[in-house]
């Protein structure tokens, strides 16, 4: 029987980087290409104490099913590690516990999009954000960025005409931008939210993956300065980035209604998040690791970005431009096409695997007019000798 | 500003049965009222064990990002575990983890119901399964059942009737309706499958937990019997009612080209399964520890259904009928209005309140035309005695 699919997949295709990860595995390639934390970064001692904790201490909770908003002692944990990153009346029940922030993005879109509604991202944005709002029907409009994040005065003009049902933003060290949206910006995306009582999304796995000085305050924490804006905004958090992504532990907080209808949707995607995971990340958090993992991972990633924007530097010198990362996980390039090189991030990608490097290139990062000059390179999993080799290989390549 | 939420919420209401949930905290209340495992069945020990083999042995894999489609040493032990309760040819690539079973139903929705698509379900049926296809926009037809399962003939009718995107059944030990369809009808239920090329899909959380003899061979292991049916069926697993449910493990076997629709799916929805429940329950698996942990919950649940199905006859008479579960978690019920007693369930769960037991009412688990006189019982939570005083609570309210 040939099986008859819903209609919503139409909307959506899968991933156009996928092709390309199958090559990864060719023998000696150093990858630039992931997505994720180094694994060599967790804190397994920590994870190992703090779920040992939890079987002893509620062996019950742990295992049994559990609250679909989350596990309270979890959500208490997590209301106090948003408090002490400077956000203001965060309670426990002004958030829910999701299953990785990936959960989050797709209860927002299942409580929200109606097919046919719009949707504002940034162009480039988060990979499977796209995907997964088209798979709600969503029609997607990009508001352009720069080195500094999503460009308020065209963002605005955007809102203006097209009135979307949200606006999603990865305001600190984006994927795969890495920028760092200025303090400035925040207040005019918060202002311009009121304006147009457009609801924002504030998505950030990245924001404590600072290498120097703190970023600016979250839209979440100015939202205090900006009247009104609070109960416009949305903000998705997560351990993968830090912690551990295995555990699938993200959050969300929003202004009630929103939370009690996602909370619906969740009840029927997975009824709740693993106790397990949360009760570990519970006791993890509450065992006080967490301010000496941070220093940790921000210390290694900071090294690692540096000698990567260093290599870059030397390696293909006016070939590429970029915006040296102060956080996150990712470094954006854009090809310049000067003295004649290859301008094609796809293109580059290809002959770079051939000289036995992997990057991802950046035009399917776009929901809509692809910069195909683009592209990513993830500094976080390879050590500072690899990142070397690495790049004098991409330098061959071009 | 007044939230616009997705048109898809309006097909769907909070469940009925939660506002009845809210009373359970009254102190002293003896609760049949639940749809889960009793805590004190969780094999602590073993699991601990694993964790800590897993954090020892592959850290890495769980607590780093892992495949959509799931952990591979978990799946494989998965494959194994089917194997051994007689399902034939399942590798490991013929099925995917999912986050709970409940997830399994929410790729399916996703993957194959378009608004106003048709599915049938058991009248009655699981109560979250009725929300997670409406949300999707499913249409819902309700197929009754007696105390052998779903009725074939009635179901072969609506099958040429509505011509449904899929048919849906919890053939063994269903949650409400604890029957057990039996052998005949399941061999009636593929061969309509392949005759009206129908797809069907095999809900089996309960399977496992039989009390004597062992249960008629799954849809899924007959459909080896029957040409042609293997490749319309969809078989969704969980370790949720055998293991621990806040793991949140289960498994869905189907077609190639559904599994990587719903895959795709999947990867927008989570991105994967908790790697670090999925590694914890490969080594538990691997450690050979199920059967053992099969037996004890087998016996236990045996002698609580037996010890309420006594005293409901007892304390209850000709006031109620009910078929004898022969596994599972519940016993459904029926009031037969005899001697003029009360006939209506949620009058009935209301009174029983006050003297102190809980249960929960059928109506909300149909679909449609709801049977007002039924209700649901669990005997997994409470222990001989508490069953026997329960029911005792329960004869007096009536």
């Amino acid at each position: 029987m040939p099986l008859q699919f819903a209609d919503r997949l139409n909307n959506v295709e899968t991933s156009a980087i996928r092709e390309l990860f199958k090559l990864l595995g060719k023998p000696g390639i150093i990858s630039f290409a992931g997505g994720f934390p180094d694994s060599a970064m967790f804190d397994v001692d920590g994870i190992r104490e703090a779920v040992n904790q939890a079987l002893t201490e509620e062996a019950g909770g742990a295992l049994q099913y559990g609250a679909t908003e989350g596990y309270n002692p979890l959500r208490e944990q997590l209301a106090q590690f948003m408090g002490s990153k400077g956000a203001q009346q965060v309670a426990a029940d002004n958030l829910i516990v999701t299953t990785g922030s990936q959960q989050a993005l797709d209860l927002l879109g299942k409580t929200l999009i109606s097919p046919g509604d719009k949707v504002i991202v940034e162009g480039p944005t988060f990979l499977a954000t796209i995907q997964c709002f088209r798979l709600y029907g969503a029609e997607l409009i990009s508001a352009p960025i720069d080195g500094q994040g999503v460009k308020t005065d065209e963002l605005e003009k955007l809102i203006a005409e097209h009135k979307p049902k949200f606006v999603y933003l990865i305001p600190t060290f984006g994927n795969p931008s890495g920028a760092m949206l200025s303090l400035e910006r925040r207040r005019q995306v918060l202002e311009m939210a009121v304006r147009h009582q457009t609801l924002i999304v504030e998505d950030d796995p990245y924001g404590d993956l600072y290498f120097g000085a703190a970023p600016p305050p979250s839209l979440l924490n100015l939202s205090a300065q900006v009247p009104g804006s609070r109960e416009l905004l949305v903000h998705c958090g997560s351990l993968s980035k830090v912690l551990s992504p295995g555990l699938r532990v993200g959050w969300m907080i929003a202004p009630p209604e929103l939370l009690a209808k996602a909370t619906m949707c969740k009840q029927f995607s997975d009824a709740h998040t693993s106790t397990f995971a949360q009760a570990t990340a519970a006791q993890y958090l509450k065992a006080g690791r967490m301010p000496g993992t941070l220093a940790k991972v921000r210390s290694v990633y900071a090294e690692r970005a540096l000698a990567m924007g260093n290599a870059l530097r030397r390696e293909l010198g006016d070939a590429i431009e970029f915006t040296q990362p102060q956080g996150g996980l990712f470094i954006w390039a854009r090809l310049t096409g000067a003295g004649g090189k290859v301008a094609d991030g796809n293109a580059l990608a290809k002959s770079a695997i051939d000289k036995g490097v992997a990057f991802v290139p950046g035009a399917p990062f776009f929901c809509a007019n692809p910069d195909h000059a683009t592209f990513r390179l993830s500094f976080a999993t390879a050590d500072v000798a690899r990142i070397e080799e690495g790049v004098a290989r991409l330098g061959q390549a071009l």
